[in-house]
């Protein structure tokens, strides 16, 4: 993968081909779109692609790192660490899918897509680790304020949590309305909240 | 949608072609195969396959209609009227996951995939929502003999179930390993549960 650009304007270049690559393949799958169809979107010039970009695979890993830093935007409370508030973060994970039409997944719509590349599929899982470990911090947190019940291990409820979103979030996008996402989240968060005083 | 075929081989080559068909989508997606590419992976004659179906949306709501019966004939807790435990229906869900080597659900994997046929998406809605009543019938024979606790809502738990096994099996699909799918079913079936007495 090629270096971030030095300057700001470069930065701002790369990113508005990362994002018009990510709408693309967001839309028609990971291996559609051809470097000749991102160029064609994005309205830059080859050679200006082809130095921010070695090529297809790069490209795409970059989307996926877009895609992801997406999802973590539209979750603020899984990257403050004074957060301890699961019913907060399903708002958050409510809002952010209504606010995007009830599109599927930023990057739960590219897992099983036939790509045979090894470096994508890698890309893919590290960042639904990291995805899951940044919610199972968030039930640590609330574990240690006492507003998750004791015993409950934030691993596997950071698993729950995240298959909860992803199943969640694809029926809610086939049926247009949010909510099969509301109660796969409230199934697991009632599970793992502490008991009213 | 042409009827039937009447005579057992009639319906025999029909359930080949559907067979092959499904296999391709599932692999490549919807829209990916023509017509032209099923001739050519199952075989068959070009005026046997317009014998059976008018053309490609007629042979995709075939195979979606396949997959679900794919999908039901792994789990039989659910049309067994006689059966009211969840935790059966959770092992069939993980077995039937990992005798097909992980792959991405039969079902799920369609949803968000580019078509424009709304007969295509009518027909894949209506068979979540057949699967996803055929679990709240589960739910609700678990209610009557006591093996779910009292106030839990059929409705409410089917639809928390089924996100947990397309949520579940999307990440186990992702990592090769079933143990999101198993956290996803436990964190609900055993929200879902009665206390032991």
């Amino acid at each position: 993968m090629k270096p971030l650009p030095s300057t700001s304007r470069g930065r701002r270049t790369r990113a508005a081909i990362v994002s018009v690559a990510a709408d693309l393949m967001h839309r028609r799958g990971l291996a559609a779109p051809s470097m000749d169809d991102v160029l064609a979107a994005s309205g830059t010039g080859k050679s200006q692609l082809y130095h921010y970009f070695d090529g297809k695979q790069d490209l795409t890993v970059a989307v996926l790192q877009h895609q992801f830093e997406r999802v973590m935007a539209g979750q603020p409370s899984l990257s403050d660490p004074t957060c301890d508030d699961l019913h907060r973060w399903r708002e958050e994970v409510l809002e952010a899918h209504c606010a995007h039409g009830m599109e599927t997944c930023p990057l739960g719509a590219f897992v099983g897509q036939a790509t045979d590349d090894p470096v994508v599929q890698k890309t893919l899982s590290e960042l639904f680790e990291r995805w899951q470990d940044a919610i199972a911090d968030l039930v640590a947190r609330a574990l240690r304020t006492g507003r998750v019940r004791p015993g409950v291990d934030p691993a596997d409820a950071g698993c729950a949590l995240l298959t909860a979103v992803q199943g969640g979030t694809m029926l809610s996008h086939l049926r247009g309305d949010a909510q099969p996402l509301a109660r796969a989240l409230d199934a697991v968060v009632k599970g793992l909240s502490a008991p009213a005083a």
